[in-house]
């Protein structure tokens, strides 16, 4: 396809921004959520399910899929978009976060990282040429650097060597990245910890040497919302307004809000599927504990207004029953309905920046938001 | 609904018999096929996707529906087909069954069966009489009589003993099942094992009970599939020719075509659905185990003239993906597949018949048909 790469702002309401992302294999509405398709598949919805939920682009993770089935045996298939059957947009992330959370043995140094595999002990190599190879390989429409995520709290030491390290990969992917198809872009990572001075200092050396998308990455991973907000709002006003801005793997709906509120444009996170697994389900009214007994005896669906068909149809007490009964199409229906509010959510930001009425939608949700009998699973 | 309850015999082919059962709920084509939703749900398929793939009934399992959520519960919140979402004919099982294969300290006498639920332990009694009005909470359109179900192999005597409670049983069932709204019907359950003579005699028994539909009960219980369709063979001439016949708990594509060429008309099991949660596939060609490393790079679809659609779009080596990666997306497309081919098989069966050709079909069918790399889990 001759589609060429491109962001186009609509409207701004504050600093919330609504606009468009071309890419290759379409376009993407922000501020846009991602749902997370780990291993080249969303857990329990099928890809048709995704996208009439309203999901313009999914993101896929370089770590799993080059671990298995891997690259180049996704490549021999046609690339991901056909392997996973969804042609609309892909994100696929470096490898760099899982290769902190989830490889054993992990090594690292200057010309990357080296690990076990959680699957079955083999030795890797991702250097920021082999992620950029890897993502080629699958095909996404937006590709990510390697970068290096660090747990926080971390000193400020260990933060600030990081992120330099991460700003060498990011010019190493940029050169592994020249020459590729339009339509599809790379984006730079900021990184620098819950440390302002150095979340700066990141975004505009990034911005120095160029990209057509920036993300915020190493947050979400442990600390305080308060702190990952702040570090949103000081470092999205240093990245250029004619490019989309990613917050990785972010978040509850009120991070989503909050983060948008200060600029941010797409987003990634498991939530929605996690806990509808685990029998949350998120709605207009907030996060509702099927497992509850309360609702043991409830004829009502989650939401007779909402856009999703399971939604309005199932009832409280049927997924009350299928989620003790631990029984998969419970699974399946709070996973799609929990999808489905996350992109009527969006949807309802956009339309509300379009109209300059964002403030006034974040105050309805903040006060009609509730987390009802227990906290959602994190990121 | 004020359709009435009947039994129409379009044609015969040999002993293999097509026609339509009318039932509250719509009707039911024959040979048919009900996939089984154990809990309220078919694992790991939305409702409107089983229904696309074919099915016009479905089976529930008052075992495990009257332990959780309860018969009470459902019939409360409008009723099984409400509660599930199922618009369509809906049979449930009597229980007996699953108090033999699952329940706990097991107690069986005249008046019927007390056991420990195997989900917390509690004491819970099923007469004859309790079964009939589980099941008409339930709202079945086909209900089945209490009946004592045995393992193979067991004594004559301890068969005898059995077959005669069941039939005493099949009586009380009767007089507690007076009453019923009509498209509803109770049916009666061929008891007697793997000995000929007490199958005929438990079905001329019943017979004169009189019943507007007959089982055949306690076989797919460990016996060798000879055994199954040589009591099969036996048992079916004894019962009117006017009545549907249904094999319990069975089977394999092969046993459901034996079956149907000695004159049953319906069957239900749970192989589709769990060997879909294993990685098998059950195509025209025969079963496909997609764990098998052969099937990691080939792009072909498990059937690219299937009328269903997953099997026609995704590769063999996609699925293989899913099953090596445990993706529950596998389970929910195997499953899916599955299904649909159950019910293309029971199609193909039903025009063969009807054109008088259902030697052909079998012919073709024991053929092409092929078990490839591993027996399928059994019933």
């Amino acid at each position: 396809m001759s589609q060429q790469f491109a962001f186009n702002l609509f409207a701004t309401d504050g600093a919330a921004r609504v606009g468009e992302i071309s890419t290759a294999h379409g376009t993407v509405r922000t501020p846009a959520f991602m749902p997370v398709g780990t291993q080249a598949a969303i857990k329990g919805v099928h890809p048709q399910t995704v996208r009439a939920g309203g999901a313009d682009i999914i993101l896929g993770n370089t770590y799993h899929l080059m671990l298995r089935p891997g690259a180049e045996r996704i490549a021999a298939l046609g690339g991901l978009h056909t392997f996973m059957n969804w042609p609309s947009p892909i994100l696929t992330d470096s490898g760099g976060f899982q290769v902190m959370s989830l490889a054993q043995l992990r090594t690292l140094d200057e010309s990357g990282a080296t690990f076990r595999s959680h699957i079955d002990g083999a030795l890797v190599a991702l250097s920021p040429e082999r992620a950029i190879e890897i993502q080629n390989l699958l095909g996404a429409d937006i590709v990510m650097q390697l970068d290096e995520c660090l747990r926080l709290p971390a000193t400020r030491e260990e933060i600030e060597r990081a992120m330099r390290l991460s700003l060498r990969w990011a010019e190493r992917c940029k050169r592994a990245f020249e020459g590729a198809a339009p339509g599809r872009a790379l984006f730079g990572i900021v990184q620098g910890g819950d440390d302002a001075a150095l979340r700066v200092e990141s975004a505009r050396a990034l911005v120095g040497i160029g990209f057509p998308g920036y993300a915020i990455g190493g947050l979400a991973v442990g600390e305080p919302q308060a702190v990952m907000l702040k570090i949103v709002e000081e470092t999205a006003p240093a990245l250029p307004a004619d490019k989309p801005r990613y917050l990785m793997g972010v978040g509850t709906p009120e991070d989503l809000i909050e983060a948008v509120a200060r600029g941010i444009d797409m987003f990634d996170c498991v939530m929605p599927t996690r806990n509808g697994r685990h029998g949350l389900a998120f709605t207009r009214y907030g996060a509702i504990n099927l497992r509850n007994a309360r609702h043991a005896a409830d004829p009502r669906p989650l939401d007779e207004q909402s856009p999703c068909e399971a939604a309005r149809t199932y009832s409280r007490a049927y997924l009350h029953h299928l989620t003790r009964a631990n029984e998969m199409l419970g699974q399946m229906l709070l996973s799609e309905i929990n999808l489905a509010y996350y992109q009527e959510l969006m949807a309802g930001m956009r339309a509300a920046i379009r109209a300059r009425r964002f403030e006034q939608f974040r105050a309805v949700i903040r006060e009609t938001w509730k987390y009802g009998d227990i906290p959602p699973l994190t990121a």
